[in-house]
């Protein structure tokens, strides 16, 4: 099996793109460390939050996760407070969640910090 | 009168660091442009979206409003969703606006789009 961190997002165009259900969203937030699985009011997300030193290292990490969401084409909403970091992860065009969100958590995780 | 844009942030160990009351934030943010002034449960924040062509786009901002947070010692919530970037100014050591919140928003305000 292909871990998924050496996975590449698939186009969100690609009719590939299907959402996962909830029993499919849980199985695959076992493989990335400390995701949480949120129903919103009618989509799933994942979200982790990230703690730095300071902001300037919060701001720092922010733009390591902006390399790889502009080389995978996926971004995730990042909520800078601080020396917090809050990524929340879903596909905007199917409402929810994409192998592909569970591929940049897994990428965002192998960051080096 | 000084502009809020030509002053700089009060250091917030400061006793001058005065909370402003709801009737003295009115009156800055008639200075500044598009700004929102919310009252949350038990604190007054400023906050503006702003929005841009691309994620990369709302990345170079958000590095400059952290260029000018470093320099001010001042430092906003950022939420970077896509294109769009909203700035959340408070001051947390007072639990609520002072005027360094409005000298920061002023700052924003004039970096170069």
């Amino acid at each position: 099996m292909v871990s998924l961190v050496d996975k590449k997002c698939a186009p969100c165009e690609d009719a590939s793109v299907l959402k996962l259900s909830l029993g499919e969203a849980k199985q695959l937030n076992k493989q990335i460390e400390g995701w949480i699985l949120e129903e919103k009011n009618d989509y799933l997300q994942i979200s982790k939050q990230f703690k730095f030193k300071d902001f300037k290292d919060s701001l720092d990490f922010v733009n390591k996760v902006g390399e790889i969401a502009e080389d995978q084409g996926h971004h995730p909403n990042l909520y800078i407070i601080y020396n917090k970091v809050k990524v929340i992860l879903y596909t905007h065009v199917i409402g929810g969640l994409h192998e592909n969100d569970f591929i940049m958590a897994a990428r965002i995780d192998s960051l080096p910090s």
